[in-house]
């Protein structure tokens, strides 16, 4: 049989080493999809960048178009990125009948129901295994590999760069600021590195797979999206010192109210496997009510392990794509047609514990004033630590860990607390969630 | 469309939690499959336990064979395990044109080939993700979310009772026997547990990932199966010092020369992940050329857990069987005419390190005389950690770590060793994987 014909769309990083994943292992791959998957024309604006990667083997085009527009070929792979032109050559794929392959994140997470509708009306598979967690099948797992259960949530280090940031921090107590350039320097963060550290890029794949776990459309929009860049080394300290480690997580939780979509910074306690899960690494947990935890651990980004997910995605649709389109796995897991409107609730109404680091007069009454202040908004609290004053300072920090809450009767509180005489800079306020 | 239409052959811990699962979550799982999935018959020779487990929801039959002939059955469920029956059973189901789930790895290890032709033959599925490691989708990653990978190596702890017992040992720093009570007591064993201290369970799971790792047939006669009944609390201990920890490992490997397929205690480093997982919870780390390293973790067996892998496979016919079976994802993820003749390796083949721990006289020149039988065999050191003799004792430990060699040195050199006077007692030997 022909082999299946492949027009890959932006050949940088992934690209390339998608070329070099299907060259090298072909032989394994055909014998795996029953069927050739051939590279058939690549596009790139710099011809020569190109031909220094693929050679003589491949046809090289300056004009993504021109991939789009060739009859010859079953599947586009886009790796250009962003929302602009990339949303408009995967919707003219979709309409030229083209499967696509996307590694492509945050058009998903924007206009994935534009995408996927389109994909639907013309029987074509939109497939993303590299858009969440790089090359950890964990969009398959939970499309898949959980169909029995309901899942109840789903926490994730999706991002490597601010894991490695943090791993860095932690390791040698050094603050954000000079850890990130480190990072830019080694090549983990990027020139610019805005979506990364400042959770966007996390909350992209949080959003991805909160509709997929839960039936619901993307709506990247609701999603609560804190970074990493306020964080202090003192914070990651003491937690440490109380049993746990801090964690830019990817989070999604059903509730009887809603669903809850947030990325922010974490407490979690040390012992859990997750938070050993150190440098540019990813992990998803995901609790299921039959299946309990499950955990899936690898490399979320880089040139091969994406390829890894993308080559997956051109067997798969090698392998699958004779089924009859009603029967094929759904884009977001539940039938087009079965998505629930479940509203995804705003931050005020998400529950989580949190950790206080207060900035305290060394004073009598102090403890009893900030202790009444969260009794009077019904947070209860899990553990205290009150450091002693350094000497000669009439002053200290005091840490609070609390048990669950609503996050608005936190904000409450907290604005009671900071306005206290005896609290003496502003008030670090962190989420911990036991992830049990 | 009318419910596709299941008949489950042995209704017990397994059985029960499908029939729970598949009711509580019906909602969600037609959501997905985009058909309803429906218990319509199930057996098990007491009715009236069954009818305890079922109610009146469900026919009830004694005889097996009345589901294999029932015409209304779409795909059978066989729980019945073991060789016997259960292999007449499935081949009877695939003969009837019936697709297969099935959680029993003995029957596919030893009598996969037999299954799997006799299953292409018809044009029917069998499907066994519940086979490998309970709930953790394992089966799914290797066969569809690894494809683009030359698979290097697994690795994984896949039987609960050894790792639970395993944590026990060394938690408390307790003997095997007196632990393996204790785990009957709690449930984590069962009353005969050859299959599970014995390694057997885990190799059944080792032979099955090997194949579709290496797409070579399942050949569980050439494992290499060792337990963990002979392992002492001290070599934990001394492992534990030595920064490693000691999991029951199946493990499968392509090197130039053939497939390492084996099960045994093994040393790992601490610092992994994976020997970080304690109790009766599994993980399967995934070496693959593209992708790197990657780890699934989650509850290998109970009856919820389990039948989350059941439910899955019951989802996956449901939304794909109308696909050309020439195209449907190969049972051994390879196609059955694309499987190697790659020979499984003897043990005396096989490449590891090692740890030895030698009861030694005290007295000049025993370190000399076993480092040289060690370089005689080319067998190159690591480490070595000697005990002070204990007051009044002539007498002491002797522990070398060693680099990777070729087993059958190895064996050669412990003959020679054990035979030198000043060796006191037994060697103990294990082997030692870094896993990186």
């Amino acid at each position: 049989m022909k082999p299946i014909q492949v027009g890959l769309m932006g050949l940088g990083t992934v690209g390339s080493g998608v070329f070099h994943v299907l060259t090298r292992n072909q032989t394994e791959i055909q014998r795996r999809a029953g069927r050739g998957i051939e590279l058939a024309q690549v596009s790139r604006r710099n011809l020569a960048a190109a031909r220094e990667i693929v050679g003589d083997a491949v046809q090289i085009v300056a004009d993504a178009r021109e991939i789009v527009a060739n009859p010859d070929i079953d599947i586009v792979v886009e790796l250009i990125g962003g929302t602009g032109i990339a949303r408009e050559l995967v919707l003219e794929a979709i309409a030229a009948g083209k499967h696509v392959v996307t590694a492509n994140k945050a058009l998903l997470a924007v206009h994935g129901t534009e995408i996927f509708a389109a994909a639907s009306a013309k029987g074509v598979v939109v497939a993303f295994e590299a858009a969440v967690a790089g090359g950890i099948p964990i969009i398959k797992a939970l499309r898949e590999g959980l169909t029995a259960n309901r899942i109840e949530w789903i926490a994730g280090i999706i991002n490597g760069t601010t894991n490695f940031i943090l791993s860095e921090m932690r390791d040698k107590g050094l603050d954000f600021d000079v850890v990130l350039k480190e990072a830019q320097r080694l090549g983990y963060a990027e020139a610019d590195p805005t979506f990364d550290i400042e959770g966007v890029d996390a909350a992209h794949k949080a959003t991805i797979m909160s509709a997929i776990a839960f039936g619901v459309p993307v709506q990247f929009d609701k999603a609560h999206v804190e970074g990493i860049t306020q964080l202090s080394a003192i914070d990651i300290r003491y937690a440490e010192q109380l049993g746990y480690r801090i964690k830019l997580l990817g989070i999604t939780k059903k509730r009887d109210a809603g669903i809850e979509l947030r990325v922010h910074p974490t407490l979690i306690p040390s012992k859990r496997l997750i938070a050993n899960v150190e440098g540019a690494m990813n992990a998803v947990v995901v609790q299921g009510d039959a299946v309990g935890t499950t955990l899936y651990y690898g490399k979320g980004a880089g040139s091969e392990p994406t390829a890894s997910a993308v080559v997956a995605d051109l067997v798969d649709i090698t392998r699958l794509h004779t089924a009859d389109p009603e029967h094929r796995v759904p884009h977001l897991a539940f039938r087009a047609d079965a998505l629930a409107d479940t509203p995804i609730l705003p931050i005020d109404q998400v529950q989580t514990a949190f950790y206080l680091r207060l900035r305290v007069a060394d004073e009598a009454g102090v403890l009893s004033s900030i202790t009444t202040i969260l009794a009077d908004n019904d947070i209860s609290i899990d553990a205290v630590l009150q450091r002693e004053s350094a000497d000669g300072e009439k002053q200290t920090d005091l840490i609070i860990l609390t048990h669950d809450t609503i996050e608005g009767r936190m904000r409450a509180a907290l604005a009671k607390m900071q306005a206290l005489r005896t609290v003496l800079a502003p008030i670090v306020s962190l989420r911990k969630e036991e992830l049990a």
